[in-house]
């Protein structure tokens, strides 16, 4: 539905209607910025706070034109609009952050790890394989396991292989889609950093954080990564805001590494909010949302600054209950400084909806904190 | 508009939609809360980012009504709905809060006055008066000068007169609206205590602040109050806390007090979240809005330990330009970690159009931080 009155703040359009768009309400409400969402239901998770959601195919030309009318910038929840689209709506006089050269980098797995090994980021040993034959190859150059990605789509695990053997490998290419091989890269650790870049070319750097990954899906985030050598620290930012720089990068870049003992490797990049900037929300001076909206309508760049020594977040991912609010009594009475964040979406098994945020002094404590509370939410159970 | 779809969580009903409500919305929407506006038009500061604004007037018990069906809680942006009518409300079976016998104590300042004698809070020498002669008789006891105070619906320094002699009295009620007496307080500051009390009674009280007042209007806040007296400020939360216990407060209380040379003296009472406790968005661990979000659902109240030593709040008070956003740069430039806030509203002089907070160490550079990025705001001007 379009707006009853006319706006008075800048309007950001954002294409995707998901929980990252939903958080970015709040900081849009305070700096009055007008928020328009591209949604496909009005179920989704910031239709249901956003007042000009519009309906349409992100995927057709006609609806993203008819969206981005009236739009001072457009930007994105998810990475998925076709670039030739983000193309003509430029082409069109629209401001679109991040941009298509920039956002291909996001998309396409392949591009991406060419274009870093160009301007010398760390990256694992990795080739374009058009078969099993070509794994093989791979395979005898850097051994097994070798990992196979899909080129493009991929999310959250989905549309990744480690693959042992060459039969394995079979296997991967029996789905149809377009692949890439990458050595796989023991590591000790992943760590994510999230820099914000504008189109006048101000860059911030958020601290590097540890992310706990479980069936590929970030459940825990740390923040700052627990002793984290000051001198990787250093690397990992000026990494991520060279990259964000070579790239054209404007709004958020989250850049996802190992920490290996031969040093850092670039796994994967997002160009928007990222679930690994969540603890920002309370844990910053500036919240990543708020960023990536100052970000994108090239406004000077907020403090990155954390407002206590630790930060711990903590994903919901839905268990067989459905009903979140009863258990919000419990955690609250037990933990009156816990961040409760629930994004309005059905409960599903397995789906992230929504996380908890636990500050303070002794990391321990903030995580046993976190955990506790997304433990009781998500099951009843205590920790 | 109503919900285009069912609600997830549970649905919070807000009387009046400025931007109390607006500030209410954005923890409603980590908290996955369904947030309810019943407002006069489209263009009012909440209903530009609330989805389920409904449109009403609050004086008619027949729009109330229509509006509370389907709330889990109907609670208030002002203090302006008719007591009956809640009666009425809880008569149908809604939950409201605050409830009608604790609001009529914000609602008419005799009967606040009444009953704060009766508890034993600190007040100045009152009396109701009915015409010029009472005055006079008020005024041979107490002295000159006398202020006088609209019984009901002063706002923001309108309704209040401070009389020096009879012929300033007499003028004061040439405007026909019933008027009470109060002796006149000579202050060395006004205070301000915020707290949360719940159904179940659970109370918290946020730092005691400083406010500032021009022409009787807030202009600044300072939290905590600098250099107050722990004594006097663990004074100044029983007070409060008090007054909400005995009131039988549900949701949030504001007492405004004067710091005077005889000790504190309660100077007015607000239920509802309150100028004062706008600071807490950054500078608690629990915004004041969570806080009365949490209080009206009668969920665990939320830590109002504070973030950094200090907070300083500056109002926004329209100035000539209506055009705020071409200002954003050089405020976020000049100072990364300054909080802008803007409400949504039509810029029109003195009219509170948002608010600015800055935290830090150095209460004097916070000061000046928060207020050269208001002045500059809202003149142009740089201080």
């Amino acid at each position: 539905m379009s707006s009853p009155y006319p706006p008075i703040g800048p309007v950001v359009g954002v294409v995707g209607a998901g929980q990252l768009a939903r958080m970015t309400q709040p900081p849009a409400i305070a700096l009055g910025i007008e928020l328009r969402v591209l949604a496909n239901t009005a179920e989704e998770s910031a239709a249901r706070v956003i007042v000009d959601t519009r309906f349409g195919d992100y995927r057709k030309l006609a609806d993203l034109r008819e969206f981005a009318l009236g739009c001072d910038v457009i930007t994105f929840d998810h990475e998925h609009v076709p670039t030739e689209h983000i193309r003509e709506l430029i082409a069109d006089g629209h401001a679109v952050h991040p941009g298509p050269d920039a956002l291909v980098h996001a998309q396409d797995k392949a591009v991406m790890r060419q274009r870093l090994t160009e301007i010398g980021a760390p990256c694992p040993p990795w080739a374009r394989v058009s078969g099993p034959g070509d794994v093989e190859q791979f395979a005898a150059e850097h051994g097994w396991p070798v990992v196979l990605k899909a080129v493009r789509g991929g999310y959250d695990g989905r549309g990744v292989w480690v693959c042992r053997d060459a039969a394995q490998a079979e296997e991967a290419f029996a789905g149809g889609v377009p692949l890439m091989a990458e050595a796989f890269v023991p590591f000790e650790r992943e760590l994510a950093v999230l820099v914000a870049r504008s189109p006048h070319g101000q860059g911030v750097s958020y601290p590097v954080v540890e992310t706990v990954q479980q069936d590929g899906i970030c459940v825990e985030v740390l923040a700052p990564a627990p002793l984290l050598d000051p001198e990787d620290a250093a690397q990992a930012q000026r990494i991520a805001l060279k990259i964000a720089h070579e790239l054209g990068v404007t709004g958020l870049l989250a850049v996802e590494m190992f920490e290996t003992d031969r040093g850092l490797i670039v796994n994967e990049l997002a160009m928007r909010p990222h679930n690994s900037g969540h603890w920002t929300i309370e844990g910053s001076g500036t919240s990543q949302f708020e960023q990536h909206l100052r970000a994108v309508l090239d406004l000077p760049l907020g403090a990155p600054t954390m407002t206590a020594p630790y930060a711990v977040m903590v994903n919901l991912l839905g268990g067989d209950d459905p009903d979140l609010f009863k258990r919000y009594e419990h955690v609250m009475a037990h933990d009156p400084g816990v961040k409760v964040h629930f994004y309005g979406k059905e409960v599903r098994p397995g789906r992230k909806i929504g996380h908890v945020t636990a500050l303070g002094k002794d990391l321990d404590e903030v995580r046993a904190r976190a955990r506790h509370a997304a433990v009781y939410l998500t099951t009843g159970e205590y920790t």
